[in-house]
Formats: C-alpha cells, structure tokens, sequence
C-alpha cells in the first residue's frame, strides 16, 4: 500500500549529507560520540518504527477520533503502542543529554527522524512534539525542583506535555489573556481560567500531563508585560516523584475538527473548583519571553509538518499516476491503442513537479533551519553562534508560513492527479489535505507571521538579519556562477533580492511613521519574501546537484540529480517571476485592502 | 446562526435587474407571461424554501451520510422533506413549458432559483439538479415513449434521474468504456457493465430513479464514435405510468467522500444477473453528442455550486468578522483599550475582499452563462442565438473551473478569517471547503477543460468564438472609458486583451504541428483566460455601479456601490497582473513539464 511511502530517502540523504553537512556536526565535541553511521541507524530506526508503528494507524485515528465520555479520553489502542515504540526507542529524548538519558544528536538528525514520524501519522506524533517542546521549556528555565519533578519524566515519555496559550474570548491576542495565578503563602498559586484548543490536553496515553500554562498574577501590569508562566500537572507529583492526588484542572469538552483528527484539541477548566495549583516558572511577568524562547523550533515543527503531509500526497500521487492507466496523448485518436499512465500527461506532470517543487524546497529549507539551531547551540565561534541565532528569526516567519501554504496546494494537487478517487476516503490523499489546512493557523497565524516578518524581523539590529541573509545568498549566486546551467537562475536571483531590498528601503520610511499602513500589506511581503527564499534553496540544491551528476555512481543517481536541476528550472520560470509583481505592488503602498470601508462589503 | 446567511440579496438583484436587465426577457413569446414581480415571487419562494428546508440540515446531512444495508439506502428524514418542498413549489419543472406544469421561467432565473438551494445546501440540492439535467437530455433526444414515460414524472419529481458515463478502468477516458447493450428482439437492449461515482445512483427519495447509461451496441466502432446512450430504470414502468417490476440495476456500493457527503455517490453493476433492460436514446452510436449537447449547462451547474459554496463562506466569514472582538491595531499597545472586531485589521479585510472579488464576480459570470443560454433559446434573431451558442461553447471550461478553484481559495480564506474555529465542526466553513474541493474534479477535470479550451473552443471555425468574445469584452471597455475612475482599468484589459490574441496567434502554428507541445501548458492558458473573462466580468459590473451610484437611493445602496467599485480595484491590481506573466511564459512555448522525464522523479 502507499501508506510505506512517507519519505524518499534518496531526498533525505541528499539534504543531510550533500546539502547540509551533517557529518561536519561530528566534529563538535557534544556529538563527537556520532558519526555518519549513527546517524544512519538513528534514521532507519525512525523510518522502521514509523512505518511500522505510526503510518499503520493513520487513517484508522482519523476515523476513529478521541472520545470523552465525561470521565476520561480514550483513543485507538494503536496510538499508545506507536508512541510506546517512539519511548522504547528513545526519541523523545534524541537531542538530550546523556545524562538524561538522550542521544545527543544534533537537531538537524532528530528533525529528519521527526519528520519521519511526522509523515506517517501527523496526529499521533503531535503528542511526542508537544513534549519535547514543553521539555525545552523546563529544560532552559524551570526550577531545580521542576526539573527534577518533570524532566526524566518527560523525556522517558511517562510524562506527556503541553502549551496551554489560547483563551477563548482572546485568540492570537496574548496581551487579552485572563487567566488568574494568586500566590498561595507555600509559595505555589492557585490557577483559575479556562483555555482552548489545548491539543493533549487530556488523554491516556502517559502517567501524568503537565500544562506550561499562561496566567496573570493578579496586580501585575497589564498586557502581556503582566503575563506569567506556569507548571500545572494533571496529577501532583509526590517528592519521590511518584504521581499524586488529582489537580483541579478539567476537561470541559474536545473539539472536532476537520483533520488532525488524532490529537486531542481540548477545552480545559482550572480551578473551576478552586483548588488548582501551579508553580511558577522563572520570574514573574517574564511568561511571554520564556514562551517566545522556544518558538523558532516549535514553528519549524509546523513547518516541517506541513512539509510532511505535502510529502507523502506526493508520493502517493507519484506512484498512483505511474500504476493507473488512462486515457492517450492529445494526438493519438486511436482507441484501440492501449492506455498510457497517468504520469504521460503533461498536465499531470505539471501537477506532480509542482508538488515536487513545493515539498522537496520546503524539506530542504526545514532541515536548514534546524541546521541553523545546530549553529546557533553548538557553533564554533560566537560569531557564528549569533548569525545563525539572527538567520533563524528571521526565516522562522517563512519556515512556518511558506510550507504550510505550498505544501498543502501540493496535497490539492495530489488529490487531482486522484481524480474522483483522490475525493474519496478510499484513498489517503483526501485526509493529508484536510489535516494540513490546520497549519496556516496554529503556532501563530499567516497574518501574524507576516506581521512578525516585516515589521519586526526584517527591522531589528538595523536590518542585519537581512543584510546576513543576503550575504548568504549572493554566496550562493556566486557558487551558481560556476556551473553554466544556473547561470541563468543566478542572475534571476540576484535581480530579484535587489528589487526586494530594494523594497524594503522604500518601506522604511513608511513603517516609522505609518506603522499601519505599510504593514496592511505584509501578507504579500511574507509570499515574496518566501518565494526568494526559496527560489534560493532551490539554487543551493542545484549547485550541489549540478556538481555531483557528473560523478553519479548509477543510473538512478544521475536521474535523480536531473530532477533536482529540473524542479529548480521549474520555480525558476514558473514561480519566482510572481514575485516582481508582489514587490511593486508593495513599493507603491497599495491601499485598496486599507481603503476598503467596512460597510462596503 | 450563519446558517441563514445564503445569499446577499442586494447582489443578486444587481446582477439580475441592473446588470443583465432581466427584464428585458418578459419582451419575449415564451415569457410573456413574466414580469420582475413574478420573478421576483420565483426568488423569493425559493430563498424561504431554501433558508426553511435546506440550509437547516446541511451540517446534519454531512455528519450522517447515507447508509447501506445491504438492501436499500437510507437518508436524514430531513432530505426528503426538502426535496418535497422543492417539488410541491415546481422548481424542477421552473424553466419548462406549461404543458408539462412548468413555470416558462428565463433560465436566468432558473438559475438564479438554484444557487440558493445550492448555498442552503449542496448535497440535497444534487438529486434536483441531476433530475433536471437528466430531463432535459430526454426531452431533446427521448422518442416519444420515452418521453410519455419519464418527462412528467421527472419534472414532478416522482422519478429521479442520474448521468451514469464513468467506469472504474476508464475514468476521463470515456473512449475506454466497456458497457455493452446487446439488442433484444423487442427492439430494448439488454445491459452489462459497471459505472462508478455516480451521483444520486440510489436512494429511497423518489418512487423510481431513471439512469442515462452510456454503452456499446457490440459490432460498432470502437472509441467514443461507438458509444450510444440508453435509460435504464431503477423500476420498469408499466404503459399506464405506474411503476412496475425491478430492474437488475444494483448497488454494488456506496463510495465515502471527504465532502459533499449527503449526495449518495455509487459503484453501480448493470444485469449482473443478464436482466437488465435498457432503451436506446436517438440513433446508436451519438451518445456522447446527445450528452455533451447537455453539457454546457451541467457545467454551469457545477460552476454555479462552486460559487454558492464560496458565497456562503464569505458571508458567514464577513458575519464573523463583524462580531469577533480580536486584538488592536499594530500601533495601539494600550491593552487597557478595548479589542476591535476582526473587521477592522488589514489582513482580515484583503480576506474579505479577496472573497468577496473571488465569488460575487464568478456569480456574475454565472449568471451572465445562464442570460447566454436564454440568448441561445429565445434570442430574437438566428444570429443573435448563434453568437450566444458560440459565446457560451467558449465560455463553458471557464465557468466550470474557474469558481472551482477560486472560490474554494475563497473558503479556504473564510476559515484562515475565523483561526482555530474556522478549523473545527462546530462552524459551518470546513464543511463549505470540503464540498467545494470536489469542483474541479467532476463533469470534467480542471485539466480536460483546460485542453478543450484551448485544443478546442478557442480554434473553432476559425477563431470566430474568440473574435466574438473581443467585440462584447471591447464594448465594455469602450463602455468603461465614459467613467474617468475606470479609465485605468479599461487601457488595462485592453493590454491584456492584446496580450491574449497575441499568444493565441503565436500558439497557432504549433497546435497544428506540434498539438501535444502547444497544449502541454494548457492549464496556464486556462488560468490566464479566466482571469481575463473575470476582469471583463467586473469591468461589466464597474460600469454599471459607477454609473447608478450617483442615484443612489439610501446610503445602503450607495455603499453597495462603492463595495463593487473597490472589488474591482482589487481585482485589477492584485489578480490580473499575473496574467501577462502567464501569457508570456506560453508564448515562449515553455518546455519544463513536458521534458520532465518520469524516472526524474
């Protein structure tokens, strides 16, 4: 069945070890235990229990949602034993020290083993994510006694985690949160509010859950400068780490959604009866910045989840337009011939390089950003240390948004080369489509990414993200100008980051002392600024490929370096020309949208 | 609740009275009896029919889909209540001649009549429209049995009907298809042979369902020149018109869809027990021209549901926006100041806007299709009918697909309005995107209209169609140059006008020579095309609503103006701007997709 194509793992090994160096991590002293080869074992683990565990179960759970019957959350067994198998494994725990029991792999490995697991069942490896990010948070900022409380727990798996933000009457708007945190005289404080859309927030499938959850300590200022972070388990935890008495936090309903079926989006009460309790994290009223500290991974985790779900409907697609026959060229009138794969029609062609465009260049640009966190944490210099720390702020708002909108326009293509099919539950493509739409709005909305790119990211420290990002990508301009078939796209590319800068200087005046109007159009200078962005990774691929086709040591290599260079000429001419036209739109301060009465509509 | 939020009514009239002066039809014989106020009554019947039946158990249908024991159907209690609704008020039977107990309604107002029970509901909606679709190829091609047999039943809504083309080995390629009718003694032929997705292919809402199968007579030509079109009754009818014994037409199973759920969708086997009986249509062999001669008004049907999916989307995201307090402005950090409604930020209002130029302009190309199709019928000269036949073959692939696409971006834009809400069950927008996505799959994928287009209707006898299309798109820029605002919009479609026939010319020799290297970026044309007929589309309505705005009766009216004034502002600089980019990429004869070599990939 499709459902073993999660990856091509000809692909994976080209990012990680052609593209991105990963055997240059081994050099580092937190890895030099590693080499290629464990690398290599660490992924064909991932891949084996992913396959074997995970995409076994994915459509059953979409099907099969989490159930609440007033007591507790019940979910297909086969969720419990992938994720036994993912604890078994030790993947919670890849990036870890050893102390605790990790791997210390780089993040550029434990991202690829991920997006395995990611690829083959979005849902059920939600409840692993979410852990590994609510573990980084204690991890960076907890107490001793919250570490000791929860941090084992959490990387064995026996402890699920989970980021308790939204509120219903407040939504994106952190600063509108209303959730209470009053000291108790021990020292502790008792939380009182409610949250939504809290995926695992309730279930069976760990001992216990610990919420990291918002709240204002009453008193404080308001806004998010008031805004405080709490632990908040499900159960106590005794001294010697055995779990306790219940915590007063409740599950008031589970929210059905349109895919992501698997995951538990909850409504949750605390301190509905007053006797909710949760420590602090960290100072008072820092809540916001704790929480902001370990966005960048979590948003390349949707990221890399869209590019996920965009993968393997490609896949699918792929082998479904090599198996099926259908119909003849345009030319042949002869019915008695007979019928050709769909891969023979140009249209679907079109449809199946577009999709490989879109997920190959959104996995590529993924993996580089968590190359990126390997920089920024293990980076030999701190020089080096800092500009990929300024790099990854400022791709983050792309690594989210850009994938989360390309690559579900792939699972729409997917679904076309399907025909009919492709609309029925009978296939798998229908589900990745539906499941993937989720990723334009969690983790910070499209708009909010845009938002954050051109007002905040572009601008800060004067504008020296950019500036570095440039300097990147004219090292790949020049690299291109070695190998006469990209000559064409480096110049492309170059004219296109000048009009870009270029951009952006017009911008500038009107971004201090309009604030509102320049931004009324940072959705469209969040979809050039990643369509160059990715035209660039498309480059960086080509290069590497255009350099190793000559010395490909089979037949399958060479085809697959000629893919590559053919997906690149495909964004090169079809895609990135949009983006002029985006940017002089932008250099004129369009004001239809601003214009636009309310009660026009 | 949204739910009642099915159409803009104020939108429906422009288009009907002030754009495509409806009117104008009571002049002719077979309306005579017509006047705005009956067509007015027609509106308003339908919309309480579809606000009071239908709109009510549209979430309910898709949450309960149709169920198959094994020996019969069954549906939600509330889908045959509407449908009775629908027959007891003579939709059915809204544009047929009084003979029959139709209404001689224009089918302009027919249609009108249809998008709102679609909006209210799509699936419901289906069985009424395929019955009309199915009647209306029986009373061109039926002899006079067949007619005496079938046609009142079906306008009365007694029996049902369906299309039942597809087959599980051919898909698109209805030159593979198998079926066989083998002739009888008594001049019936005896059916064998499988269909799949057949929409409405069984059920228990009607006494009788009546099938238009396309089949073989054994001995004839092979392809689609061999092909013959038979009805084929669920019940053999006895000559009184009461329903007699059953026929071996058998459900061989109910397909599960990811939208559009309450439509029963089948896999149906014909005479697996070598009893099924069917009855020639017309002469053997002309099948696929006696269907296709229904097409073009099919496909205005399904480009007319895509719309109405859209419109209700936007109208309920529009509703939303107006209510749901949500953050500040960018600039104002005071958290102490109340938030504002969703409405008020710049992202929120280009989604809007967006929807709004995306779905009332593909209404307007809707119904302008229908105001065709009266032209064709009723038109007061041969060469008025004939230009309107020829107009509306050209224009059919566009107003199939181009709502198919759009406005399901359109539904994805009123979710990504209402964030995490918009992605759950508990709001009626999943629901609209899910239905619509099945578009720009049936009664012909994006990609065959795009071929037809192009490989087709564009080069029919000579070009004429495409020169006919430039007089009427040339009339409203001549129309648009009277009205200073529009003078940019007018040179604009003029250049892109030009662009059009340009390529069209540059095209020409190598769709003679080289078919398959002309058409292999087909879509692209397609797409570019669209977006023309959509700027000539709002240009139109421009004109008309610069023109009345200055006799504006209320301040209500007055915005309503100013709205399809902006609309189409927007249109012109965020959309049609790409078009030139598209026409200059086909121009060149771009060769990336075809020389994409399958194992690339």
């Amino acid at each position: 069945m499709q459902d073993a194509l999660i990856i091509n793992s000809r692909d994976l090994d080209f990012q990680l070890f052609e593209v991105l160096d990963a055997e240059a991590l081994t050099q580092r002293a937190r890895h030099a235990d590693h080499s290629r080869e464990t690398f290599n074992a660490a992924l064909e683990t991932a891949h084996a229990v992913a396959v074997e565990k995970f995409a076994t179960h994915n459509r059953l759970l979409d099907e099969h949602e989490p159930q609440f019957d007033g007591q507790r959350v019940t979910l297909p067994l086969e969720v419990k034993e992938a994720l036994d198998a993912l604890r078994a494994t030790g993947f919670l725990a890849a990036g870890k020290d050893y102390e605790y029991g990790g791997m210390q792999l780089p993040s550029l490995i434990s991202f690829a083993c991920l997006s395995l697991f990611k690829s083959a069942n979005i849902a059920t490896s939600s409840y692993a994510m979410l852990t590994t990010a609510n573990a980084n948070v204690i991890e960076r900022f907890g107490s001793a006694s919250q570490k000791r409380k929860y941090l084992q727990a959490l990387f064995e798996g026996r402890t699920f985690g989970t980021m308790a933000l939204t509120e219903p009457q407040a939504g994106s708007s952190l600063s509108d949160l209303v959730t209470s945190a009053t000291p108790n005289p021990d020292g502790t404080y008792s939380i009182r509010g409610n949250k939504i859309f809290i995926s695992a927030g309730d279930h069976e499938l760990s001992e216990n859950i610990v919420h990291l959850v918002l709240a204002r300590i009453p008193g404080g200022p308001p806004g998010v400068k008031g805004i405080s972070l709490f632990t908040v388990p499900k159960y106590h935890v005794n001294d010697d780490g055995s779990r306790g008495a219940r915590n007063d936090v409740a599950l008031a309903g589970l929210i059905h959604k349109m895919g992501w079926r698997g995951t538990t989006s909850t409504m949750l009460s605390f301190g509905e009866h007053g006797e909710c309790i949760g420590e602090l994290i960290g100072e008072p009223h820092q809540g916001l910045a704790y929480m902001f500290h370990m966005m960048n991974e979590a948003r390349i985790g949707v990221g890399l989840g869209a590019v996920m779900l965009g993968y393997r409907g490609y896949l699918a697609s792929l082998d479904y337009a090599r198996e099926r026959p259908q119909g003849r060229h345009p030319t042949n009138k002869n019915p008695l011939d007979p019928q050709l794969p769909l891969i023979e029609h140009a249209d679907v062609r079109r449809m199946l390089l577009a999709q490989k465009a879109y997920v190959e260049g959104a996995y590529a640009l993924c993996l580089y950003a968590a190359r990126l966190v390997d920089e920024q944490k293990t980076g030999e210099s701190e020089t080096a240390r800092g500009e990929a720390g300024l790099l990854l702020d400022l791709l983050t708002p792309v690594v989210k948004s850009w994938p989360s909108q390309w690559c579900l326009e792939a699972n729409s293509l997917a679904i076309q080369i399907h025909g009919g099919y492709g609309y029925t539950r009978e296939y798998p493509v229908e589900q990745f489509y539906r499941d993937n739409r989720l990723n334009m709005i969690h983790e910070g909305t499209h708009g909010i990414q845009a938002i954050d790119l051109l007002g905040r990211k572009v601008v800060m420290k004067q504008g020296a993200a950019l500036e570095l990002l440039g300097r990147e990508i004219r090292e790949t301009i020049n690299n291109a100008r070695s190998h006469a078939p990209l000559h064409a796209y480096a110049e492309a590319l170059e004219g296109t980051w000048r009009d870009l800068t270029a951009t952006v200087e017009a911008l500038l005046p009107t971004l201090a002392s309009d604030t509102g109007r320049a931004l009324a159009n940072a959705n469209a200078f969040l979809e050039a600024f990643g369509h160059i962005v990715m035209a660039w990774t498309w480059l960086k691929q080509a290069v590497v490929a255009n350099a190793a086709q000559p010395h490909a040591k089979s037949d399958a290599d060479k085809d697959f370096y000629s893919g590559k260079l053919h997906a690149c000429q495909w964004f090169f001419r079809w895609e990135l020309p949009r983006v002029a036209l985006m940017l002089a739109t932008l250099r004129r301060l369009d004001d239809t949208t601003l214009n636009m009465a309310p009660q026009w509509f």
